[in-house]
């Protein structure tokens, strides 16, 4: 038996009691006669004391023990004398009387406390070093507990968790495919899914109409901070259920973990608002609500003051920054970097100080005369020492440009309590998405998203004005997840792919089957997937889902642990049937 | 609102109720003036009535409705006249005043009832019909009401369940792997995991100290019925644990399954057998233990009598069947071409007839006298009426062949009951498993076993006869899963990779980030890993374990319904730089 206890749960209660610990030195500090060593374990850190008069040997033993070796350690406990109220376990200690070397340990290459000294490569590279750090573990721990807790919820609703496959087809439509050549089936490949989209439809079509299932999915494009090749997605599907349905039953699961927790409680529905307001009021179809400033639209009231930068703009718009009148030149000119960076994307930065005093300063002064200036104040409610920042330009790059600003803003003025949780539902989302570059529409959610009943019509005269029964799930601007009802009806789904340039043979080879199955008594449904490495991050208060990821994969999809992808043995190419092709 | 009822609650409580369901129609009949509609959902089945006196265009309608018709009918509740006491909604009907149709349905390709004419290639093609029949819907529900209560469970244990990556590094050791090339790291290629071995034993080494994961596994091998090329594993790993902390905590697992499952406890420990003893006693390291009628050996009562079948063998072995002195030739004959079909293997059988008169009738009288042939029924236990099955040859096939004709025999005599359950543990594996093909030892468990302390001593003079500190769990003859105590210590691990025949190179190249791990405090750990879908199987009473997935593919790994794998698009082969290699 390696241990009676672990290093979190001794305390004053247990005095005099004769225990074994197992767990690793976290550190050990020598004070006159004294030895005292930190022991960890997951659960927390228990004071070992080695006495130089009691047992000279086993204390010399105890003073050679390095950080992160391995110990197990029999002692009895006893009061401390000078407690520490900081740590449960900070009232006693244990006076060793045997100590057992179970591994030892080299130098780790960083240090193994709260705020390490490792760079990232480094920790990700010693992964197994980095997640013994309190912060790594607490987020697996919560992560776990989420996992959990959207579980039981979800069997308390009645939903039954099935498990899709992880090999399925590839399909050209959507991101880039993960593949897996079939050594069986030569010159074949399977995919791994970018979710179970079509698996869970026909699961609503077999009659299971509560489905939900948290589930790896895969993704090969181009990464950044929050995204990862694999990812895991709670992915939920209804049958007999509308937009209304999903929306409810799922603000239910937000709100049972937002309670268990984060410990906090929501008074009525979310917010729900449609996707044009969000664009309006926010610029963005992710609207971070924990502050306001919201986006002023000034087009009209800009025209043929000869200002060709507003005059030639399809879109002016402000948000009005509370008391920042006083901002200096320095800081306008900051912003005006900020705005023009390449990812934020505005040509320049127009500016209104509303002085305290009630004068007017603003940086287009001479095109525009105070009244008109003085209106635009008005529209966004501006007051006296308030600060107006206004871009102009193409409408959705300049919304979303201002949504940025609005952010840093937010950020800069401490209006943005981290603490704060502020979820809202993002509705009626455009159906399509037109891409200048292949200069055709593409899904904005997916093929199988029904459209509006009243915009059916609309399919063949004016495609992008098309409204869909799509939602998204939005908490402190961040896109938790998104779903939509779906089209059940199999010559909907064909005039879907036939918008979306499919010819009938494309759709056929590869989504015949689930038309198919349309044709046997497909329920009406409904679903939505959400990102379950974003959602624990976003309660974690991380940054980065590689945060809440046991073992994730750098930027450039590499495992810098175990060195992964690697090169193939060439009988493993061979049974494959594959060469490599070096040609560019 | 789709409804307000599913079609498995409504019962006489609910009678006068205005009530809407969704569902599909599972069968419709016409009884003079009225028409009756089995309507089902998921949670059951509710009879719709119409009435052709009362609403005339109403029930013509309800008579066109074909199988499988997905339709809503708003209706009042009302007693039965007629009821059916084996439904839970058996005394109610649903009196109908407005139907719609929400899809319709052509004729299945098989009758979606309990028993079905669907063969297995059309069940697996239209499997979102297939999974409409109650034996699958059973099945589903099983699975994951076990899914939950194991996560329950080792949540209650302290256990965190933790995502291992999906994507890995191939490693030519063990089974084959799937793989999966790289695009952004050309020629190069991730694995799918056949488990998460080496990541459980790194978040070891992280100090995760209970770690499980419901995870799914990949193994490129020819598939069998209880073999799929992607199932799923109930992966468990514990530090400071020994075998004795693992059985313990995975036999509480198996318990709680059992009382909450099954509705069954068992009294005291399983008990635990070793290998040594469950190959002499049943011939096989996963014994149906439900019945006795075990192996005995007589290798050293059957010498020198001439008999060159049995002096030539290296060992001679019986069971012993009560009461079937009184079988006839044909009997017998059945029974020896039994045991001579391919797969078991035996080159003839023997028999002896210890006749209820105390006479005594074998197919060896003329080689063996009435006493040897007494001293054999003695070992064996065997009383008048009995009959002995004898078999010879190499000692392990012959104990195969043996068990075989064991199973063979319990089935004949009814002496297995298919709703008793007998788990119990096969501990002390041998450590190695010699190829006589490549002529070199396996790992029996796998390259991470440790073997026991006082055998560290034979890894170089007797590799063979090492033992290990491995286990398996067995129920009703599956082998549900297996595990092991883990070699924690660098130089152990390099000499046991040594012994398998990997140089130093190849071990580091593949597992090099094992053994460096290893040096920054490994803690001494073991583990064990279950076979969710056979688990299931075997709770569901199912002999292929595809009754208890999903979406399986068949023995040509394929998914029929999806038809996968399939060819690239030349572009995709392009962007992954591979080419198909057509040649032999």
């Amino acid at each position: 038996m390696y241990r009676t206890n672990t290093c979190g749960e001794l305390n004053l209660k247990h005095a005099g009691a004769e225990v074994t610990l197992s767990g690793w030195v976290q550190r050990s500090r020598d004070l006159g006669g004294m030895t005292f060593i930190d022991l960890r374990d997951r659960y927390g850190i228990t004071q070992l004391v080695f006495n130089m008069e009691a047992d000279d040997a086993l204390c010399k033993e105890a003073r050679k023990l390095g950080r992160e070796c391995v110990i197990q350690a029999v002692g009895r406990v006893r009061e401390r004398s000078n407690k520490n109220l900081k740590i449960p376990t900070g009232e006693i200690e244990i006076e060793v009387n045997s100590l057992k070397v179970l591994n030892a340990s080299i130098l780790p290459p960083f240090t193994i406390e709260d705020e390490t000294d490792g760079g990232d490569d480094l920790r990700m590279k010693f992964r197994y070093l980095d997640l013994r750090r309190n912060p790594m573990k607490n987020n697996m721990e919560l992560r776990h507990r989420m996992a959990m807790e959207i579980r039981n919820y979800m069997d308390g609703q009645g939903f039954i968790e099935i498990e899709t496959p992880a090999m399925i087809k590839s399909t050209p439509e959507g991101a880039r495919d993960f593949v897996v050549p079939s050594r069986i089936n030569p010159g074949q490949f399977y995919a791994l899914p970018q979710s179970p989209q079509i698996f869970k439809q026909l699961l609503m079509i077999a009659g299971y109409d509560k489905y939900f299932q948290i589930v790896k999915c895969f993704r090969d494009e181009d990464l950044r901070a929050d995204r990862q090749p694999e990812f895991t997605q709670i992915d939920c599907e209804m049958s007999f259920a509308g937009q209304d349905d999903v929306l409810n039953a799922f603000e239910g699961l937000t709100k049972h973990l937002f309670l268990r927790i984060k410990n906090m409680t929501f008074n009525g529905p979310f917010p729900r608002i449609t996707f044009n307001d969000a664009m309006d009021r926010y610029g963005t179809d992710k609207p971070d609500i924990r502050f306001g400033m919201e986006l002023t639209e000034i087009t009209e009231y800009t025209r043929g003051r000869n200002f060709n930068v507003f005059d030639d703009a399809e879109y002016v718009g402000c948000i009005c920054a509370e008391n920042c009148a006083s901002f200096s030149r320095k800081q306008i000119d900051q912003l005006t970097g900020f705005v023009k960076k390449p990812q934020i994307g505005a040509r320049g930065l127009v500016y209104v100080k509303y002085n305290k005093d009630g004068t007017i300063k603003s940086s287009v002064d001479k095109f525009y005369d105070e009244a008109a200036i003085r209106k635009w104040i008005e529209l966004s409610d501006g007051r006296p020492g308030d600060l107006l920042l206004i871009l102009a330009g193409e409408r959705v790059s300049t919304q979303g440009a201002l949504s940025e600003l609005r952010l840093e803003m937010g950020r800069q003025l401490g209006l943005i309590n981290k603490d704060d949780y502020a979820p809202l539902w993002v509705i009626d989302f455009p159906l399509f998405e037109w891409d200048e570059e292949t200069g055709r529409f593409y899904a904005k959610h997916h093929p199988f998203t029904s459209p509006k009943t009243e915009d059916i019509s609309l399919l063949d005269t004016d495609p992008a004005s098309v409204c869909a029964n799509a939602y998204d799930l939005v908490i402190n601007g961040v896109e938790i997840g998104g779903g939509s009802v779906r089209i059940h009806d199999k010559s909907l789904q064909q005039k879907m792919f036939e918008k979306l340039g499919f010819t009938d043979e494309q759709a056929n080879e590869q989504f015949g089957f689930l038309m198919e199955a349309f044709r046997y008594g497909a329920p009406p449904h409904a679903g939505v997937a959400f990102g379950f490495d974003r959602w624990v991050a976003v309660f974690a208060g991380c940054y980065s889902i590689r945060d809440v990821i046991a073992f994730p994969k750098n930027n450039s999809g590499r495992d810098l642990m175990i060195d992964s992808p690697s090169a193939l043995a060439p009988e493993q190419l061979k049974e494959l049937r594959l060469k490599i092709d070096n040609r560019e």
